[in-house]
């Protein structure tokens, strides 16, 4: 295959040890915040690298940056492919950097393979994917595609009290590109984002590829328990209302009712509060978070259901309450898109699994705007958002031959 | 019967009205901290309720207080009935109080109805039980029966790095009485303190007098589960290693290994820490405490192996380990004066039922001196530590009437 075979996986692996230069820290990860000079560095850095191949680069008002080769027909929509280069403050060099990176390599086999597509091909750099140094995160892309309002994400401040607006001025003074005039977002035809898996299936599976299907929904709720503080050598276990306790039994059986045969459905405790907090006192209040996340809106609300029965029903001799904080709904996948991503993959004769995103990405706002999928390759042991975040190169190219497969189909289209 | 027959409820209840205000808080409690100038004001008062009756007066070198009925026989050893005026800084009318006036009404019954004994009867309130200001606690009662080295108590420091030292002999010089010779502690033929019971069960069960048979033992442990950070939305459950849904098999599974018929031991998780604390990162580690007691050790003993097999038994796919903080032995009290005890309660036709103390007291030191026993009556809803802890003047009266007759008894022997 043409462009496929013009991934050099050598070119790739180098690009990600080039990138991780700029905020590298002592353990081998990266601190590359949005708007900060290391953004703009990284900027700069694969801005040089798309000059020298004549690619087209530019900005948007928001700071996302694109690198276009154009196509045979001038009035085509173009096809979009990347992630960010943001990162944790304490991230690592793969999570966001490599869909950049992957998209870019395509744009740069599809050149040494000198293969024509009619639509242009732009690879992106979407802004403050992370929402580390400012809030809210995925910014650029949701700013694209019309979610968040710009002027309300420039006057957005850092935890110093920095203005995204000056922030952004100064990033793109240091790193200088077209600016693509009016408001972020222009018409497109597709949308492919790869990303590491920043989970353990497919390392866990034995799979080069996740076939991604959708990125789960998620719910967040605050459960809390009230009971009456008490005595701990005094008070019979008949006379308490232990609050812990209490917590203690709707936990376990939320964990029981959330358990599924496939293992899909994420249930996570995160945070839990105990008060007084004393040793020597029967806990009169506990309040507990719920992480729970699935591709299907209605699983999450048949479980919201069962999880406000089991607070109702196990908390006596305390009362006990569940509010629902936040609720995002899942994003599925085009069928065509998720489709073409599975043939490629079979035809590169690459092992493969179909999986949901656990995570966020920045494809949850493009998909609102065009047909979209994402590619993810294996992460080490699943570790993301971490310094020792770690991919190998053959994997890392595998998911870029797919990619660039997988482009020309939809450029071509 | 002459001695209880003289015992006057209004009179008790007054004095306790007098007490209160000394410390007393806007919510009807006190603050009336050890060695304070509120715990020297009622000192002054108590003495001078007992000079106006012509019982002597004095202290020691750790500043318990004495107030003595001489006795027939100058060479028999005297009985010793009180308890504590300290309070805890939000603490309520009656915890330690009662036993005081409890004891020095005994004495003016005694008195009223011109009741002779052989051995000088003693009304005692000990220095700092509760240990609010100054640690440990029931320190006077522990320096008098040799427990707590005199010295090393007078160099305590409150939070503000008062030295107790110093406290005391301002206390002393606010509120003085003759100075006993030489370190504290005196040879004593018999103890007996009347207490509020600090937990619900007389309440419950409709009874007025607690016999108490001993002061529970009390053993506590620190619990802690090692697991694995992970993101909430990309690790699914079979690849996690949940640090707190392994503390909460462990707690659910000590709950139950802890439940026994007759609801005697005291199982409490009073303090739970969990981290990192962030509602969408699987929990890496759990730290909770254990708060256990019984009246009999060998039933901590065998529950403390039950505590570990299930630590072991519990924590995969995390690690988890138990430490044992501290453990007392129960106090055992002699059988002499708890049968003492209930034979004069029932002889006064009042209800009621043998019970450990659930709660500590100053009897647990003077037990290993002499022939030692407590005396319980209910306090409002077994709350106790508290602004609003409450009890009945009948209930007071009813407990004052059955120590003085115990006294008369233990003080004829």
């Amino acid at each position: 295959m043409g462009a496929a075979g013009a991934i050099r996986e050598d070119r790739l692996w180098q690009r990600h040890a080039d990138m991780a230069k700029l905020g590298g820290t002592p353990k081998g990860g990266v601190n590359r915040q949005a708007l900060s000079a290391e953004d703009a560095a990284a900027r700069n850095l694969l801005g040089s690298w798309a000059r020298a191949r004549g690619f087209a680069v530019s900005t948007d008002a928001i700071g996302n940056l694109f690198v276009r080769r154009e196509g045979s027909d001038p009035k085509a929509l173009p096809v979009l492919s990347g992630s960010h280069m943001d990162s944790q403050p304490t991230g690592g060099r793969f999570d966001g950097m490599y869909g950049v990176l992957a998209a870019f390599e395509a744009l740069e086999a599809l050149e040494d393979a000198g293969v024509k597509t009619r639509r242009p091909v732009v690879a992106v750099a979407w802004t403050n994917e992370e929402g580390s140094r400012f809030q809210p995160g995925a910014m650029g892309s949701a700013v694209f595609a019309g979610h968040y309002d710009l002027d309300e994400m420039l006057q957005a401040k850092d935890w110093k009290g920095a203005v995204l607006k000056d922030a952004l001025a100064e990033t793109l003074k240091a790193a200088p590109a077209l600016m693509l005039d009016g408001r972020p977002g222009f018409p497109l035809d597709g949308y492919v984002e790869a990303h590491i898996e920043q989970g353990p299936r497919l390392e866990n599976e034995r799979k080069t590829i996740g076939v991604v299907t959708a990125i789960q929904g998620s719910r967040r709720y605050i459960v809390t328990t009230h009971g009456e503080e008490a005595h701990a050598g005094t008070t019979p276990r008949a006379a308490r209302k232990d609050a812990f306790a209490a917590a203690l039994r709707i936990a376990q059986a939320m964990y029981e009712a959330t358990t599924d045969k496939d293992d899909t459905l994420r249930f996570t405790i995160g945070r839990v509060d105990v008060a007084p907090g004393s040793p020597n006192t029967v806990p009169g209040r506990t309040v507990f978070t719920i992480d729970m996340r699935h591709p299907e809106d209605a699983v999450l609300e048949a479980h919201e259901k069962k999880l406000k029965e089991i607070v109702a029903a196990k908390a006596a001799p305390c009362s006990a309450g569940i509010e629902r904080v936040t609720a995002v709904p899942p994003t599925i996948f085009d069928p065509m898109v998720v489709d073409l991503v599975r043939a490629k993959t079979n035809e590169l004769t690459l092992s493969n699994m179909d999986m949901p995103s656990g995570a966020g990405h920045d494809a949850m706002h493009i998909a609102h705007l065009c047909p979209t999928g994402m590619i993810f390759v294996p992460c080490e042991r699943g570790i993301s958002h971490n310094e020792i975040e770690n991919a190998t190169p053959q994997d890392l190219a595998a998911g870029a031959r797919v990619l660039v497969e997988v482009l020309v189909e939809l450029a071509n289209r």
